[in-house]
């Protein structure tokens, strides 16, 4: 065995060991949200902290450095796991490395503090309770950047946290065209002369029905529960705790359909992203998912593209009407679809349509991009968000609670964490294109229940793929194209032309 | 500070932090038993395997030793905290840094091996097949028993793992003291002209009434749901995540109510135990439970001397006829006093009754010693199993799998373990004797449903300790006596005259 290869299965086999000690830490995480007793939390916290000392420990250690280095003297082939593995890890070491211990601490400490501010402020709808915390952590993360190194705007050593590769002048571009045709869509469809009867997803759904059927909808889309859990909690996520191991979580409300069932399509379509990860290379890029941006577009993918779409439920309407007898009495699939798809806008971002959704993000980007960059100071930030809100969205924001403060994000120092919805909604919509184009019937097996062809397409396509390529690579790899708005808004206007008739 | 006092502050950080660890291992065995699902085996396996490295390490790590060496050197008050936890991480460090990793390693293995096998042999009822692995295990542990030492019986060295400073010459007194007495109350009881009516035990409860009103029980002795939790298993136990943190499982029979109400009575007791343990000492032995056996006191007392009791169903029989009014329809309660405390010889240790259990721990207790001290070879176990059996408890053995192979311990490795079971009926019947002397009219208040004087007893008395006493010696500071087996004889004397007529 040659130097290089010892150094990478040395240099792998550490990095394997951190990420399953993180994965033992991702339980912890799930434990304390689905079934912890509210007196174990002291524990857990330093159960978690010293979990998190250990990883941080052992993916910082000049051990890894000298590995890297001997790696990356060796020549492996272009997208080989060795290529990909060395590229990732070595990406990841320098900017876990580059930071000065005291910062991250401190980040760490001022955003715990922050937190329970950020909720206070917003009860009492006071931002001047919260703006010192967010001047401090504006502050820390611009030292962060400068720290990290970046080419254009000190954004980009944020945003390429979650969505490697990313640039902002990039995405200001992207953004730049998606907003306006947006806004434009939905000053049609609020004019439009159809009116949807959202009623009747306000109408009663018992919890444990809803349950029911959510399940059966995850598993019909391909979830495997074998391999996989469902739990009720208070802020829904998927959390993998390892290959074989995947969890979702939903909140049940009785009073509004959507809630649950799309926030169960949406999950799934995490975790079957997770489920579809090689399982031999858990901790390892090789092993892992791209960006957040990436993983969005299969959760987005599965709850709109699919989940929303007349095909889907041609097939589930039944089922559907089965379950709730009531609830869909003198319904028909017309009426149902126009309700689950109705575009209202709104204040709260987590309530949002799908028209209305990116904007709430692009709003956020402009915003976190000019705070970090200098050009907006905390103290302007509530009057920037009202003026560009109501230019944007076309209301008037009644106070801080329901605008600048609804969102923990900036709370706990998550800068350059927003565009990867956006970003989700348009890889979305773009793979979504190549599989209709690409997959023959694709919709009509969804009206008869098939949907293996699109979840083999997009495990062959997307998830065996792992950290293979780029997000954007990816995209281009997959559909043929660039990333493009395009593809999101010819979905939307086709949706929408037949919906609201515009 | 001292030098003595910093060494003494880095040990019991470091020990702190190796049973912080510890508590993650435990919620991954907990999350395997009641949450995980089937494919998450592969990657838990893997979990627990590195942190039990990382605890290991941690725990026999050479800077424990040097810190040890400097408190040793130090005087500090008998009973101090400082001197019990220097008397037991230092016993502790030794006993697990005497043993050659290889002999570690080789144990780890073999146990992992034998299970599956054993797990067969029980099923086909062929000794035969585990044989050779239980051979292997027991040279193992005598090999154990040498690498650490002892004075008389090399049994002594593995007992003392489960219950620190307790002897097998002891126990042989103690046990041989008790062994005829109890064969002489089993044989009046079964010769007695009142012969209960047990089917009523046997009737329906339905699960989801039995969960609610275990629960219920559980809480009116005093268990705090706000630190700690509950749920269905196949292998019920109790399980520590932290300090408010306690969780305790059962298994519900449709068609027996002993099984999960005397098992939540039984659980509830060792969770009461780990909830009243001084917090603030996690992770260190003023922190810890004394022994298996002291804790096995604190489950039986709980579930026998106070759960099978009149007075709780003075109190609960209400309860229960609201509960499940069918399956106690035209039951009194001097019925049901029989029906939960039917005496009846039977082959299974896990299923026996209050008299003959004691008889099923001593036949194991004198066979694994014969074996661990080379008097008795695995060949001739079953033999003397059967012998054994039949002079003790009146039976005759029908085949293995319902003698000599229904325990899962010896597959395990675990030599040394079943005597605190019977060591913890002789403690809860001395503690429980000793609370009837000083709490005035204790059982008045079980009537009453007022658990609390006992329990406040029981912290005052037992859990607020922790380790700072051995087993015999905490016996004899409670009760005021030397450990006796007169308390439990009395015990079952004064219960079953009265039930039986005896």
């Amino acid at each position: 065995m040659g130097k290089a290869e010892k150094a990478y299965r040395e240099l792998t086999a550490l990095v394997r060991e951190s990420g399953v000690l993180q994965s033992v830490a991702e339980l912890l995480e799930w434990d304390q949200e689905v079934c912890m007793p509210p007196g174990g939390n002291a524990h857990r916290a330093e159960q978690m902290a010293l979990l998190a000392g250990m990883v941080h420990e052992k993916i910082t250690s000049p051990r890894i450095g000298e590995l890297l280095a001997v790696c990356e003297q060796a020549e492996y082939r272009a997208g080989s796991a060795e290529a990909v593995n060395i590229r990732e890890i070595g990406r990841r070491y320098r900017k876990k490395t580059c930071l000065p211990a005291k910062l991250v601490r401190e980040i760490a400490r001022v955003t715990a503090n922050a937190h329970p501010v950020w909720v206070e402020a917003r009860e009492k709808n006071d931002f001047a309770l919260f703006r010192p915390h967010l001047e401090r952590i504006v502050a820390l993360r611009r030292e962060q950047a400068e720290a990290v190194g970046y080419e254009h705007s000190p954004y980009d050593a944020l945003l390429d946290d979650y969505e490697p590769g990313e640039r902002t002048a990039r995405l200001t571009g992207l953004f730049g065209a998606l907003a306006p045709k947006l806004t434009d869509l939905l000053r049609r469809i609020t004019d439009a002369p159809l009116r949807p009867d959202g009623s009747v997803v306000r109408r009663r759904f018992p919890a444990a029905a809803q349950r029911a059927l959510g399940i059966e909808a995850a598993r019909a889309i391909g979830f495997d529960f074998n391999s996989g859990r469902v739990d009720p909690v208070v802020h829904p996520f998927c959390l993998t705790v390892g290959p074989g191991d995947v969890r979702i979580t939903t909140r049940y409300n009785e009073n509004f359909f959507n809630e649950a069932f799309f926030g169960f399509m949406h999950e799934t379509g995490h975790g079957l992203y997770e489920q579809g990860l090689p399982a031999a290379d858990f901790g390892l890029p090789t092993g892992e998912s791209v960006s957040l941006g990436i993983h969005e577009s299969q959760s987005r993918m599965w709850e709109n593209c699919v989940g929303r779409s007349r095909p889907f439920w041609e097939f589930f309407f039944p089922r559907l009407a089965e379950t709730f007898p009531r609830a869909t009495s003198g319904v028909s699939i017309e009426h149902w679809l126009r309700a689950i798809n109705q575009v209202q806008p709104s204040f709260i971002r987590v309530e949002a349509d799908e028209v209305t959704y990116n904007l709430h993000i692009i709003l956020r980007f402009e915003l976190e991009r000019a705070l970090i960059e200098g050009t907006l100071a905390v103290a302007d930030l509530p009057a920037a968000w009202n003026e560009q809100f109501e230019r944007m969205l076309g209301l008037a924001v009644p106070d801080d609670a329901q605008g600048v403060l609804q969102d923990v994000h900036w709370s706990a120092g998550l800068f350059g964490y927003f565009p990867t919805y956006c970003l989700g909604n348009l890889y979305a919509a773009q793979f979504f294109a190549a599989a209709q184009e690409q997959i023959p019937l694709l919709e009509h097996g969804f009206a008869d229940g098939n949907f293996l062809p699109l979840l083999a397409w997009l495990r062959e396509q997307i998830h065996r793929r792992a950290m293979s390529l780029p997000p954007r690579e990816l995209v281009r790899e997959v559909t043929g194209h660039e990333l493009s708005p395009s593809y999101l808004l010819d979905y939307l206007e086709s949706k929408f032309s037949t919906l609201y008739g515009v």
